[in-house]
């Protein structure tokens, strides 16, 4: 028998209808599935099971109160129901602190991990996506924390990707290893001498869509501005294209024969395709999918996270950090 | 008599061919200009004053090192004509630090100045673009130094774009106050109460292309990684664009209908035209053009020089810096 994976029903901008429907959508394509949500406010739930959970945590609360004082929420649950081994893993497109938060506090640290990180696939059209990580789990990192990242994201990038000798490159504002911020100078060089990945030095964010490595290293809150740049930038242009298209029946025209082209793009670059960033670093699987998740986002994360737990993931990890 | 523009002929990929092509219709626009360089290296130059420098500071020499020993380089030259009143401000497509390291060498800071910042302008479609600073000077900033970036990148945008009450946006990882670095939590508390500005609070990577404040803070690492990453991204998706249009016939053909409704899009980001980064906090005025900038970029950079020089920039900085 199998564990079904365990979604927060209640978590995102769309839950709980979107989330429902991307749970069912995943157990008809034959992965187990538990709700965890107040079963009186989820509908069309079909045959799917419920762990029932009174409380919700908001997408704009504050984090460290919410875990501290909702023990019934949804994530909280979920994140209980992986440590009580009830589920193989959790999947929220929820806040994505409390989320962190959750799964910290019920499942807890892998033993010898500093911080857990967010890592995040940034897709590009070489090769499979390259994992960058911390992608704003902590704000503030030190030197360790960025080879535990290395470590980690290298690890991570072959259980998802099947990657063999990962080679993992570290997010800076110049090739040479002169430049940087203290952290990264001091990274750089620790990470020359860390086994376990090939280190190939240090990229610029213009190079973050080009598959320059399986794995980008930068601390929580580089992460984040960059990610969000790189999001907000791609859906800028998306936006202008579409504008110029819609502008009369002769740009409707020639968007009618440009579109199926950029279709691999867009496919490439779908954010609901990507499966969602994953917790790495805590005892038990935990992807976090974008806020705006839809059903079809439910489904990727489902996958993935049943993927990655069947396929021992956690113990990868583990044994990647196991304290010397 | 006006002083004229000194532009570094050696600087950039492309000189000094381009940069020389450059200041030349620069001239012809009515701008005094000077090329700083080896005479004998210089072709083309027309009516063109020369200040000799025989030495060159290549793209990527160690830039500690060459301010120190190549005095008589036409960057170092450039820096010293501005000091010395032989002219107005200087302009460079070189390497970018050792303009910083030449302009600070020769220049000198202004009083109370902490240290300088490279401020970038990032375009939108909105209104005149944002600066962002610092864009990568400082790897390592304090608070102070990021308050006084936003007193120094106000009286910038009031210069360059005529905004009367200046709006200034921290970068962030979120909107809220508690999120953040403790060097953005910080920050955030001094801005609240500098005067001299508006601070409307913190952005995110995502919103940098949507015009949501004159000015918007960041540490030199955040900044250059930012707006790597921005560039980065929007040449990837116009690569990815032409790519489709000139797959077959029928794309060329939709491309012929779409192209002249997307270029005013890429005329605003076209980094020809934005006219080039500018180092704020030295006592003259410093353009910095892009590496590969042609002599189109030149005569943007030449421009925005010389007005800024003849509309009092740097007594514009110096009031809002002036120690207390």
């Amino acid at each position: 028998m199998t564990l079904p994976v365990a979604v927060d029903a209640m978590g995102g901008d769309r839950a709980p209808g979107e989330i429902v429907a991307g749970a069912r959508a995943a157990a008809e394509l034959g992965i187990d599935v538990v709700l965890v949500g107040p079963p009186e406010q989820l509908e069309d739930t079909g045959d799917l099971e419920i762990i029932p959970a009174s409380e919700v945590i908001s997408m704009d609360e504050d984090v460290g109160q919410a875990v501290r004082r909702k023990k019934d929420s949804s994530l909280m649950r979920a994140a209980e129901a992986v440590r009580d081994g009830k589920a193989l893993a959790m999947v929220s497109a929820g806040n994505t602190g409390a989320a962190m938060g959750s799964a910290l506090l019920r499942m807890g640290r892998l033993k010898g991990v500093i911080r857990p990180a967010i890592a995040t696939p940034i897709p590009n059209l070489v090769s499979h996506p390259t994992v960058l990580l911390d992608a704003g789990a902590n704000a503030e990192c030190t030197a360790a924390m960025l080879v535990q990242f290395a470590q980690m994201g290298s690890a991570y990038s072959s259980a998802r990707y099947g990657t063999t000798e990962p080679t993992v490159a570290l997010l800076s504002i110049g090739e040479e290893s002169s430049k940087g911020s203290p952290l990264v100078k001091e990274t750089h060089e620790a990470l020359k001498t860390t086994t376990g990945f090939r280190f190939t030095g240090n990229v610029e964010g213009r190079d973050l869509l080009h598959g320059v490595a399986d794995v980008v290293v930068t601390d929580g809150f580089t992460g984040n501005v960059t990610l969000k740049t790189l999001e907000g930038s791609l859906r800028f242009f998306m936006d202008a294209l579409i504008g110029v298209i819609g502008a009369d029946d002769e740009t409707k025209k020639a968007g009618d024969v440009l579109l199926p082209h950029l279709a691999p793009l867009a496919e490439t670059f779908d954010p609901e395709g990507v499966g969602g960033a994953m917790l790495l670093g805590v005892d038990g699987v935990c992807v976090i999918s974008h806020g705006s998740s839809s059903a079809r986002a439910i489904v990727s994360a489902v996958r993935v996270a049943h993927d990655l737990a069947t396929g021992g993931l956690v113990d990868r990890l583990a044994q990647v950090v196991r304290p010397t």
